[in-house]
């Protein structure tokens, strides 16, 4: 294949931009092939386990991974507990701020702002949230005292009412949310508060190891969507290993592989799972996901409508 | 301004998803900010230099900055002595084929193909860009004996005949190409063999740090759009800080600043130059640039279309 | 303070280059910033939070965590469960081994060998993990049903026998090692199958909350040196600002804050804290963990044993 | 070769740490690599190219360079033109500052500061530069009107009188300076100036083409030593290439292959040049050079002085 100048036209769509990334260069071929990977575990119906970071679900992100839910994308969400606060902050219709990585974060300190970037999120935002969880933990713990993280998450999914909420939709349309590190977040704190006045009330991560290595087979083709590092990505690998390897794999991410670490490594160390042999069925792009996630995934799903499969 | 959840709507535009990234989070806002500073440039009629590297000249951005020169987006470009090259092939009907980050080097020696990236040229095409380079040389040797590298490459242009040529369509357009290290590259060692057959043939760079200076005034509005770094960066914020600052600054680059180095300098940089003092006027935007530019850039040309602009 | 030019001596000693360094630039500058925030930390008796990812005790770094433990640097630690599994399974005799980024994985594959980086363990150091493990299990479970990771992991470390052993130094120290997703690993699989035999075994991740809120107070002065990103960054961070903040801040790392990560947050974030006010108190390295870290350490060391601090 | 735990002694010396950094992981594999390379160059009499860019000279790096220079490690130098305009400030007395990432650009621009990365040079310094140039132009014209870059640069070397000066030191131990960009600065601006008022003055590019060929042959072994990227590093591998390719090549940078640049650009490709095949005979290093190349060169020398090298 050959590269090919890329022109402009009026009016062009994200679809077509996509496609003309497979004859641009660097990591804009990349990006096509991961839309491409994206539709063919889709094509082959693979069971999909789409990981992300909190930093993700404090973006606008979050509205479009609910909608990923709802059009059946993801089979399996795994992701860390910074994005589940967030996330049912916002269905209680907290706002978030455009800011700038530049900030005085003193000022912002004394005005009562934590900044995650150029975003940032008001301390009254988690006083809120502390009221807001406690009388879904009541809700809990009256049902039983031993629960796993993602039976907990499910059940308070069900407890919010927001079209845009990950947790709402992943409840309703049945897609299990994975949490290894529960506690590591407000979330934890109130979870411990909570334990203090109720000691009987235990939430069991070992269980839920079980939990997710059922969520599919070694026979079901499997697929993964890692966007960014940290245990999300690691879990869900480590999930679809114990199931005999992911047959697709898109890794994005802004890290590089030559620290040795989870967040930079490429889908090309995915070989060696054994089950990825063929170069089609595997996509590492190097970028913000803030970019290139909705660039593969829009086009993706463009592709996916066009051929009924959405 | 808030956070707002991204929604994936069929058949969606480039210009509606940059236009959502304002309010999505991290390098997506940037690049919204990047779109609207290019499109504030030219509100403004501000002078537009537009800098990048010659691995952008390999990708297929070649033909796009060739259709951005022919929509009288930049009035003066600055480049390395790769990217002319490449140009020249191309416009002679060389192909670059897209290829691996993982190629196996050693075969692709024997082979005779070189790669830059996921993307190889063959050894072929130099040796017919020799071919190519010594009519013309004469030709111009005929004209002139001193010359300075942007009115060679002015002259180089008039005697190509490709729309998707940059210097096809600078030479058209008079847009001057200014290239401060013509020699750094096998233009470099034909220009050398040329030297030592015609003594007289002199390639005077001092002289076009004049003309360069001379494209723009202290009283015009200046805009820079700087994609990668390298001496093509600099020498066009060099050209503007010796004309009173520029108004406007647009880098787009995978470098960071944490090394000092050019490639990484950022726009806040930009303030220390006395002119840019508002945040509205600048943007930086960490990404590849086969992914960033294109989107930013084509957000702005339907916008400035809408108004007429264009 | 003046730039000064660098000057070769033979044999020249660690903390002299890192001496240097506060003249040299960029990030040389940040690693002698780095030292003397350490420095500072043990003089001023704060209580240091160590972080660290798992890649880092794959390599090397492994047997000098567990001598700065034997030296009382840390009074807690933080980490992911890999690394957990790699110093049991390196105190149990076994050799990881240098290898190239450039690997052939699916070579590696068949030949039973995973990589992380430049560094490979073998498929047969995972099995003899597996046969480690169970009877440690059985001898925790005899003594109760209900653990803490943190609780958990000293217990093993007792069970240990090797002077570079993290968990064996941390057992002898009286360390505690916290773990927020003690599941996500090899490890992991091992307590599930462990619970599906002995279903009152349970892991209980909210106690250990309390537990690491309780290692510190309000009043005492608290230190964090984070090394890599993810939840053992995070985890640190929440457990010292639940006490009022970090007075001392080292986050060494090679991302960037650019994407909004954990992982890429600079210690300019802690100002937002609300205690560490002075740029003499924090400090941000960006660069590969196993060259700045021994570097910023050995020579922090050196600085404390001459002063009679270690 | 196996991973051996670091293990801290008191007074370490540089030469040991690095040499502990073949067993430690990731990028500390990668400087010991670096350092055997260069040891390798040196033992069997590889002509050296070593390049770097501006930033470094900003840095103390420039008294480290000319001090490699009087000890003959380098036969060739390729910089950019603000290194060698700052290493002639610093002949003059000029001091650079030790300053902050985060500074305050708007007040450093009403202070008349100019920031790289954390270190700042004053207006005042390019004033004096100027007062110093001109003179140093005039004795150069009196010689002779048309100049290659190196010859000129050898001239202006003699003219100054500093044994921490890159230029002084080349001219002294006849080691060519190449800079195929000299206008690209604000020394460029002065030869501008000059040649207003000398129109015979004119710099020659071309001929320094054939300066830099004649520099090796295709018998020679040749090595290169590339700090950070841009045309310094490109040209110093293309005089190698087209004397038949670098026997060595160590590069030190912190830019990633993924986009495709010359600054990312790693050893696995000069494996297409040809000549390099030998895993043994290079390295790439990402991170600081402020902090690698010191690391790597001091143990180099160490290792060259103990065989009587040096």
């Amino acid at each position: 294949m050959f590269v090919k100048d890329l022109k402009y036209k009026k009016d062009m769509k994200v679809k077509d931009l996509v496609n003309s990334f497979q004859n641009l260069g660097y990591q804009s071929i990349e990006l096509n092939n991961a839309k491409e990977v994206i539709v063919k575990m889709k094509k082959e119906s693979a069971k999909i386990f789409l990981t992300f970071t909190s930093n993700m679900v404090t973006s606008g992100l979050r509205g479009f991974f609910a909608q990923l839910i709802s059009l059946k994308i993801p089979s399996v969400i795994v992701t860390t507990v910074g994005g589940i606060e967030e996330d049912i902050m916002k269905a209680n219709g907290e706002q978030f701020t455009i800011a700038s990585f530049q900030a005085d974060d003193v000022e912002l300190h004394e005005k009562g702002i934590n900044r995650v970037g150029n975003l940032t999120i008001n301390n009254e935002s988690y006083m809120k949230f502390e009221d807001l969880i406690l009388p879904m933990l009541d809700k809990l713990h009256q049902k039983q005292s031993i629960w796993t993280p993602s039976e907990l998450l499910k059940e308070m999914g069900f407890l919010l009412n927001d079209e845009n909420s990950i947790l709402y939709q992943a409840a309703k349309n049945n897609v299990p949310i994975f949490c290894p590190s529960i506690t590591d977040g407000a979330f934890g704190f109130h979870l411990y508060l909570y334990q203090q006045k109720h000691k009987d009330f235990i939430i069991d991560p070992i269980k839920d190891f079980g939990n997710i290595l059922f969520t599919t087979t070694h026979d079901e083709k499997k697929g993964i969507i890692a966007l960014g590092g940290s245990i999300s990505k690691h879990h869900a690998i480590l999930a679809t290993l114990l199931n005999g390897g992911a047959n697709f794999a898109v890794y994005m991410t802004t890290a590089h592989s030559s620290s040795g670490s989870m967040s930079g490594a490429t889908t090309k160390e995915a070989k060696s799972w054994g089950k990825v042999k063929d170069e089609s069925d595997i996509a590492t792009v190097i970028g913000d996901v803030t970019i290139t996630f909705p660039l593969a995934m829009i086009a993706a799903l463009d592709e996916l409508e066009e051929e009924n499969l959405l």
